[in-house]
Order: C-alpha cells, then structure tokens, then sequence
C-alpha cells in the first residue's frame, strides 16, 4: 500500500481523497466520511500530517461568557470553544462562567517561564562534572547567540543545568514570541548543544531532549517550577450565588474538597490535586488549534477552595500553560477562528500571556461546577440526562 | 447572547448554523469554516456537545503497517488513523512501525483491571473506622447487586477500600462491556455509594468521585497499579534493522535510553518514564472518538529498552489504556469509519483488549521512531523540515 | 572458659573477679581496672548484666543551673550530670545553660504519647482483613484488661492498628508510671496478642514487636507522631546575651542554621534536622542510668531558629524522649545519685514528665552553644583547645 | 556555685572530690558513689569532661567466644566486652554467639568510606555555582594539602560536592590512622574551609559543619552512602542447629522477619531495618570507649533473613561504625582494657577495620538471638525472667 506516490499538482482535497481510496481497496472499509473541504484542510497536508487521509471533526460547543479581570487590570467577556465529544462538559463549564461572572468575574495572573527542552550530555571524565557545568556557564554569553541565532522570534530566557551519574542536562528556557514553540526551542537547543560539544572538553552530545523538561510527561519539577505560563484563577463566591446557580452550599462544596481534593489525590499520589482540568485544557487547546497531547501538563493543575465569608474562594494553580497563536495546529483555518472568536482585543495583554489567564479561568469554571455537581450529588444524573 | 432558544425541528447542522449566527453577531467574528454536514455531525449535538456551533476537524494521517501478534497469538497488520496537527509525528510513527514489522512484528498483552471510580464517605465517628470498612466488606454482595442494576452491561470486578483522616474511600473496578464506561461506573458508583449510606450507620456520603481513581489526573497510584487496560507491547531489533531503517547504531539507542528515560525522567522527578506517549495516544484517541483528556493516562507509560544479542529490546508498558467501541465520541459517524479502519477482524480478541494492544504497540512504534532520531539528532532536522 | 559455674554465694564484686580471672587466664589480658566496689555494682550482676565482669566508669561532669520554667508553671534551676568520654560537650551544654538562663530561662512543656510495642498478626485469610481490624477494635475493653493484668503500673492508653500486605498490626501505647516501662509493655503486649490470636478468628500471632513501634529505630512515624514523651523547650535570646555569652551575632546564628539545619539536613535526607541532640540526650541518659539505645529517638529531634527582635528564638522539639525513675540501670546505686541530683521537687511535675522536660532543656542548651561555635568556626578550636 | 577555682596540684579523684563536695553542699544532695580511683580515672578530668565530679558505672557483660571469619581470611574467637544496664541482653548476644559459631562462624567484610565532615559556605552571587564548584574542585591539591598538615594522623580520601539554594557543601571524607578521628576531620575541615574562602571568590564560609555528614543524625544518605566503616556479617544456619539452640524453626524465623524487618519497618517509615541494632552497638561502644552517640549511626543497619537449604541466611549491613582506637573515651584505663580483650591479634587486620567487622559480627549476633526469641514468643518471658 504505497501512499506516497500521488500527483503532487493535486488539491489536498484531492490528495486525500486519492490516499483514502488505495486504503479503503487495501483493507475492505469506508472512510468517505474523513473528507473534508480545501477551505477547511489548509495546509495540514503540507505542515501537520503526514499521510492524511482527511480529518475528524470534533464537536465545537460555546460556552460563556466568562467575565474575567486580567492582570493587566482590564476586565472582558470570554466566550470559550471548547471541542469535545464527552456530553455535559460544555453545560457544566457554562454553568461555571455563569456563577463566576455573577459573583463579580474571575482574576487571573500569569508568569511566562518559557518554553523549556534539555540537552543531554555524557561526561568523558567523571570528575569533570564541577569544570564543565563552569564552563557551560562560562561560555553562556556564547551558546546563547548560536541557539537565538536560529530563529529570529526566540530568545533565551534562563537555564538550567543539572548532573546525575555520567549525565549533565542543559535545561533551556526560551521566549517563542507568538508561537508555543517547542520546535523551535528544539532547534535551538541541538544547535547549542553541538557548539558546546565541540567547543567544550569532556562531553559527548547524547540527545536534544532530555526530558529534564519532561514535555508531554507529568512530573514533579514541572508541577512545582512552572513550564510555559504558569496561570492562577481565583474568585471568591456567596452563598447566595452558591444556591441560586450552583444549587448547593458553601459546605458541601468544602467538605468535597477536602475529602476529594486533599485526602483522596493523598492516598493516589497525584501530581496536581484537581477535580478535572485535563477535560477543559483539552476542550480548549482542540478548538484553538494546540498541541492535545499538552493536556498532560494541564492536569497537573491544582484546586484549592476555602471557607470566605459566607461562602467560598476557589483557585486554580496551572503550572504549565502550552498555547500559542502561531504555529502546529493555530494555522489551520477552522482552528484558526476559534483562536479569534477567544481572543479580546480589549484584555490589554500579549496575546499569549492572554490565552494562558484565558485558559486559568475556563479551567477555574469546570473546576468549580463540577465541584458543585459532585457536591450535590448530580454529577451522575448529569450524564444520564445527557445521555453519555 | 442566547445560543438556547433555538427551533427544535432543525437538522444539527443548521442549528450550529443558528448559534454561529448569534455568536457571530455579537461578537463579530467569523466561524462559517465551524460548519459540518450533517452526515458528519451524527448525533454530536444530542448527546456528545452542548451548544454546538460546528466542528474543528483534526487531520489524520495514515501509519503503518504495523504487525502485530496480539496475546491471542494471532497475527495482524494494522494501520493507524492517526489525528494530529504535529507535523513530523505521522512521519515518524510510520517509520516506527516498518522497523519493528521488519524485525518480526510487535508482541502485546493486554490486562483489564476495570474502568475505576472511588466513592467518598466521611465517617461521623472516627474510631468506627474498622467496623464500618468490615460492615463495606461484609455488604459486597448487595451493594455490587444495586451497582450492577443500574446497567446491563456493567459488572463489578474488584474493589478497593482506603481510609485517611476522617475520609473512606470505595474504588469500585468494572467490566463495562463495548464501552470505555466512565459515566456507566459513576452511576453504579453513584447507587452503591447511596445504598451504603443508607444502610450502613456512621457515615456520610460525600461524592461519587474521590479522586483516590485519578481520572485524568497523574498519580503514583495508576502508574503502578493500572486502570481500565495495562499493555504492554515489546519487540527486539537487530542491528541491521536499526541501521537501515533507523539509520542509528544499537549503542546510540542504548545511550540516549540511558541518559533520557533513567537520569533525565529522574531528575524532573517524573512519574512515567518515556519519550512521547501522550503524542501517540492522543492522536490514537482522536480519530477514534476516544476521550482526549485520557492522554494523561496515557503518559504515565513506561519504555524500556535493553541490550539484546547484537541490537536491543524495546518494551513499553502502558498502565493505563482507556478505550471504548461505544459511547462517547465512537458514537460519532467519522470517528466510527476510523475505528472500523483500526480493528481487525482476525485478531482473535475482543475489541477493547485489541484496542489497548494496539495501542500500545503504536506507542512502541512512536517511542522507538523518536529514540532513533534523538540518537542520531535528526529530531530537530526533521522539524525542520517537515515544516513546523 | 565457663563463666557459669561460679559459687553463689560470692558477693557481687568477687563475682566479677571470679570470672575476670577466667578470661584472663583464657585470653592473657588485663581486667583489673574493671573492679567496682560493691556498693557501686547493687544488684547489677543479678538484674542489669549477664556474665558480669565488672563495670566501665563513664566520667560525669556537671552543667547549669539551667534556669527552666516548667508546663507546671514553675521555675527551678537545675543541674545536669552529663556522663561522657568526649571533651568538650560539658563544657558546650554549660555555656548553653548559662546563656539561656540570662535570657530568663526555658520554657519546656511535654505531652505524654506512652511507651509503644506493636504486635504483628498473619492474616490467614487476605480479604478478612476489614472484619478481624473491627473486631480487634470491638473486642478492645477485653484485651485491654488482659494487657493491664499483666501489671499494676501498666494502663493502655491508645491503640493503633496498620495493615501492610499479609500482615496487621496492633500498636499498644501504655502508660507505665515511673518506668520507661519498654519490657512491661511488651509483657502486655504479649498477653493481648495471645489473647487475640485465641480469640479472633483467621489470626496467627506472628511477634509481639513487629517493628511498626521503631523501638531504638530511626522513623518518620516516630518524628511525626512522638513516642514515650515529646517535649518541646524553647528560649528567645536578645542579641546582648548573644554577643557577652556566646561570642556571636544573630545574623551569623540565623546563617548558620539555615545553611545547616535546612540546606545540610536536606540533602542528606535526615530525619530530625538537629546539630547533636544526640551528645546530650546519650550524656543524660548515660548519667541516670536509662537505656542508652534510646539516643537513636532523641537523635530525631528538631531544631528551629527564627530571629526575634533584635536576637533569636531557638526552639526544640524532641519527639522521643524515654526516660524512667525505676527499672534498668536507674535502679543502679550511682545512677541513682545521678538520677536525685537532676530531679527538682519544686518542679511541680509529675518525676517522668519533669526529666522529659529537663532533657529538652538541655538540648536546647547544647544545640544552643554549639549553634554558637559553629557561627564563630570556634568548633574546631575548641576541640584543638580541649584536647580531643 | 564555682566548680572552676579548685587547687590545680589535686590528683583527678580529689579534684572531683572537691567538686561533688560543692554540689552536695548546694544542693542537698548524695554523690559519695560517684566517686572513682585514679587509676580509672586516667585522664578524664583533663582530656573527656569538663566540671568531672566522678563516674557512672556501667556494668560489663562479656559474651562468647563468637567465631569470625574475617576478610583477611583469618578465624578467630573473639569474646564480645558488653556495656549495658538492660537485662538480658548479654544472654542473648551470647546465645547468638553460640548459634553462629556452632554454624560455622560468621564471615565478615568493611568498607573504609572515612570520616565525614561537611563545610557549608554560603554563594556571594547565586549563578557562580557552577564557576566555584569547578574552583574547588581544580584547588583540590591545595587546600587537601592544608586539610592533611593540620595532623600527621589524617589524609582525604575523596570529597562531595552538594548545592542547594545558596549554600554549597564541600564534604571531606578522611582517614584517621588509628582513631574515629571526627574532632581531627572537623579541625583539617576548618582550614580547608578557611583556605577555600580567602582563595576562591564569591564564597562565606559559613560552618564547618554543614549536616550533610550526619554526624550523630539519622539519614537517607549515610544509610546509603555510607560513613566511617561499613561492616557486613553473614553466617548460613542449618535448621538443627536453630532448633537446638535457637529452640525454633527456620519458617518461624522468616515469617517473623518478613512481618517485622520488611512490613513492620515500612509502614513506620524506617531507615535502617533491623531488630536492635543499637543495642548491641551502644554497649559495644560504650565499653570500649567510643562515642556513646554514634550509636545512632549503628542503628541505620538492615538486617536481611532468607531461607537457605534447610535453614536460613542471616546477614547483617552496617553502613556506619565508627570506631577508634585513640582519642576520646579509648584513652581511660579502663576502657583501654576492655579494647584490649576484644582485639585479636590473629585477626591479619588493621585494628580498627578488626573492629568494624567485630561490631558487624557482633550485631549478626544480637539480631538472629532476638529474631528467634520473637519467633518463639519468648522475649517476654526473658525480661520476666531476667528481671528487668
């Protein structure tokens, strides 16, 4: 079955189509439904996938508006596309935005740590450890230029370097200015990497990645360093907001967390004790075009509710936010006006830095409603009526 | 902006039409490349999306073949439908998957511990601990009846009780038939925890989902327990494989394992030790309707690779598979052609326990694929040029 | 050589001389200096040491008054015997007292957690692991009074019971009057495990010291939990004493203890973060005749530095501590002496909860001055100067 | 009350005779029994402990002949010197001692790691780490040779480096010729300390002990790592003799051990899984003049029991004895010559490496006599008997 050798002066439409039609003889099945329009395909055939035989569509629901105050100070009404087939996650995170925003809106802040990737090396000499990480250091004013050398939109931003048995780990953490960019830091760092094998004694280049960075893994450095943007959502909720939408009580919803979020995630040994956030951080890297398999980071996200007043103070700590305007996924059309129809022109933030509070915030609000659900014991009813 | 109050006798792709109308007007945007064909929306707007305003299409891309002998002992070729917008990854799995059927085909086992679900309770008095989990214990029978009424298709395989601080936890482990059956076990998990409050003093019901399951969260629990499917699928490569198809040597292979999966994952201090499980599994799931959010799971996998005569064996574990042939996203009309497309008909199995074999020998493609390429640092080459 | 067989009536003192003679003769070594006079050894030979040869005089130097105020409310100085071959730690502990009795004293207090022994159990059948736990804890005013029974100064003061694979285990925690109590406890100890495996169906006794009490062991449930007395003393120094006394600042201690106790004690993965609680605690218990094994707990202590006004506060809290008024060595006529010297009748406090409260005291005086010495790097000076 | 101002011309018996006579004054108290001859006293009074008003008593036991094999090769009996006011447990040693010798003997090995001592210094700039780090390491020459001319006695045998926050541990490892050597390790410590501060920028030398050595401290590193010597003893016992000397049976000994050492020690987060090897160790060091509080080093020993033909094999791990034979408690009289009856000079060993492999073997046999006693629930009846 040779998918290959197609006519190169087809439309992508086309292209698939012509690929779907060798494999759908090859192994007896249908697949006419994967097509997909020109206007819709892109350049996916070119940039995102290999081989493509057309595409799945995953269900874009609206929820919103989330009424959220940026750090920046300005306040704006989010509407989330969340793309999911999983029923009664757009309601549930709808009916979040609706008690956060009537409670007064979501605060949100975040940190840009960079996107990170580590280089591996292999120490010829032992007890060259101690020399070599100096020289590393040393020469940083050097490798610096040769990694930012390689793309004109990043820009190192810190580094680490770490040792464990013949192995040192040069952890770079970079600004990829619109895009998420682990690519491009990939690029970076094999080219810093082979100018500090060559110009450094002692070391062999063993490999790009590291996973010091752990992309794409969870990990208790990454849970507690921050990776990407590190985002924080808070809002502080009445009881009366607490009853009237949440149908529940300001005690049901701690003496839930409690149990759940501290002595059950405890006995799991999880990294990030939160309800559900992969859900949300899926829903909404998916419609914007993200990488989905950054979703692993996003579940190392933390709730933590407090008593406040008569009511509650919910929080979210998302300690590695992936997303980018640029890049993978982001230039596919489709994918391309769900990152618009999210975007505020008005948040008075970089566009980045407003995606990561964006996705804090959205985060925050399936948090907390499903807390709620959980609280009252609807959670159940929920997928029966909705008929998961 | 009211996406609710819309004509009922609509087909689903004119009422995404009539909510992208709203939401185009009042925020000014465009979403007409949002529009599906009814053919392809099925029955997303029912059951799977609330609020739907179209879909997203995630390209896929064809791999394989890859040979497989599945624990049944029989012998296959199976292509993956791969969805992804990641440049490079299609690519790179294929060329995974030509070495390891080159080398004689991939080995897999599969073992179901059941899709989880642990109740909360909280004892009234603390020193009843012990009689209310003997009382739990002594009960079995009846609350497994109840739980098991709530679903034909449900069965309770095991259970597990845990206790911290004032909390006791219930994890129920079931068979849930065709589907992956999150929901279908918290509603058996929703009547058993119901039942045992009422019929068993001293203790109060606090939710149905006490995180002691970790469902899309990562945990020390799942790594070394496993939940719903763990697979494992392994294969040894001769040096002349690795040289022709992998353009890399054994030692190469063997030092990037060394230096990445055991030092590198050592010092993030990560729970599951691989290269880029999530990336596999996420786009496995993908284009099978599965659920995304899953991929956290997904990358608590563990490789491992070993010398073996004059190449290596490559092994990865994957302790926590979570697939399903209805419900879900597997409802969906093109999610449906591309499990069609996945499954084989003489792989002596049933289809969940195929699915997570499959599964994880398409991670092993991925993994070894991503290993060689980091040994030879061709990864940031191939990003490069495959466009990213 | 036959230690044994020796005439019964010899006083104690020809005892030993008898059977130094045998190992002279025997090995063709020089005991002589082992002799002790009768009113020394008492009932040594019958009750403290088998095959008795003598005995080894620990030199006891005297520190204070140690200016403590007592959880009684009372204050009294007190006087501590430090029996010790290493120079310079009298000396050290008397600088400490003297320091923080111009600072106005310590204030001690101690809870009373009860000596422990844990019994293990073999479950002969897994799963009946819930059932037996409630019924150990139904039957409780039962085998409680069987473990009471076995002495009149022995009461159960709480109970534990941890499962870990096939085995159980019940802890005792028992108050034991005016002895450290460790041999009543485990006489207890057996006398309800007999009953219990006799009386509890699917039990089979396995030992009554199953390790969980980490009797002369280091652990993190000991650290955590106290065992025998935790006694906590503390002191705020201002920076006048500091510098007349201690021969320091209170930025050069606060370094010192931050770089020490945090850093230090960090990376070497300590349990109990202390300088050397140890010294002390093994002095003391050496000079009133307790056991001297027991220095391994009081090893677990904590010590905390924080600034306070324009000097610091030292705190310690030493979750171990084991001490007794009767049984063992303190029934010895010289440690006796010891034991009388230490004691204050003004103390307000119960003898057993007093010598808690006075060895915390005296940790804090030797952590306090040697904290003191490091920050000046006089340590090395005094031992140069001390003769060491 | 001035113990200081008393006529220096005394011999050492009147000089604490002196002292006592003012604390009885004082304080109304009996110290008679205190006192001591010179000739036991030796130099005490000027070299071990300040303010000596006199000594403890500590009785001796001697136990054996235990027969060792040690690593030179050489058999010897070797009768074991016990100092302890805790009944019962000579007998037991001395019962292990005739199991074990009977069995064959045991057969023992040491590890000379060295005395450790840790420098804290405090990093002037935090991101010269790396920089300083290499600093030290390429004037190793320099500042070893100032480390080794503080005595002739002391050469390193190798260093750590550790970083954590802004502190930096240099740890030197040394040997100490014929004493433990910790006060000459901490005076070479401080010059080197002292040279490293005055040559290499950007450094405080904070303290010259920085806890990373542990001395006198539980830890994860030393039980690893290791420190001063560590002794392995191991000896292979037949079922016969276990019955006619241990009166119990070889199940019965490792269904207790796997009860005790492995479920029991891990459910209280021990380090160090042993029975009592503290006991043993303390009263080793105690009549031979070693520091009483290293004892708590010796209780981080793993006590390993498998089965083994017909009977089992026990052996025992030590990571840390730290013995001399000069220097502190090993100059009295009397202790000399409790050193002096334990030595063998047959042994074709070093004396000090002798002496770690003795308290190893000497452990082994603490630990199989306790062992049995627990599995045959004797060891209540023993302190019954015994007295205590």
């Amino acid at each position: 079955m040779d998918l290959r050798s197609i006519p190169t002066d087809l439309p992508p439409s086309k292209r698939c189509a012509w690929r779907r039609k060798i494999a759908e003889d090859a192994l007896g099945v249908h697949l006419g439904l994967l097509h997909q329009e020109d206007d819709r395909i892109g350049s996916a055939d070119e940039h995102s996938c290999e081989q493509m035989i057309g595409a799945v569509p995953v269900p874009v629901g609206l929820a919103g508006p989330l009424k959220i105050t940026f750090s920046s100070g300005k306040t704006a009404d989010v509407f989330l596309p969340l793309a999911t087939t999983e029923g009664a996650l757009v309601a549930s995170v709808n009916r979040g935005c609706k008690a956060l925003s009537m409670a007064g809106g979501v605060k949100t802040k975040a940190t840009h740590h960079g996107t990170t990737r580590s280089i591996a090396f292999r120490l010829k000499i032992q007890d060259s450890k101690f020399k070599i990480q100096a020289s590393i250091q040393e020469t940083s004013h050097q490798w610096i230029k040769i990694a930012e050398a390689t793309s004109e939109h990043l820009s190192v931003l810190s580094y680490d370097i770490d040792a464990k048995g013949p192995h040192l780990f040069l952890t770079l953490a970079c600004d990829t200015d619109e895009a998420m960019g682990m690519n491009m830091v990939t690029i970076a760092a094999q080219a810093a990497g082979q100018w500090i094998a060559e110009n450094i004694d002692g070391l062999e280049f063993i490999t790009v990645a590291g996973n010091v960075d752990s992309d794409k893994k969870p990990s208790a450095r990454t849970h507690q360093k921050g990776r990407g943007y590190e985002a924080i959502a808070e809002c502080a909720l009445p009881a009366a907001i607490i009853a009237s939408i949440l149908k529940t009580k300001p005690e049901a919803i701690i003496s839930t967390a409690q149990a759940k979020l501290v002595d059950g995630s405890a006995i799991a040994g999880a990294i990030g004790k939160n309800l559900h956030a992969a859900n949300v951080i899926a829903a909404l890297y998916l419609a914007t075009g993200q990488d989905a398999a950054h979703t692993v980071e996003g579940s190392l996200t933390d709730t933590i509710v407090e008593s406040d007043r008569d009511g509650v103070r919910v929080r979210v700590r998302a300690p590695a936010i992936l997303m980018g305007m640029r890049g993978g996924g982001t230039n596919l059309p489709v994918q391309k006006q769900c990152l618009q129809l999210l975007l505020r022109h008005d948040a008075g933030l970089h566009p980045r830095q407003q995606l990561a509070e964006i996705a804090a915030a959205a985060v925050l609000a399936g948090e907390l409603s499903l807390l709620a659900a959980q609280a009252t014991h609807t959670l159940a009813k929920a997928h029966e009526k909705l008929g998961r």
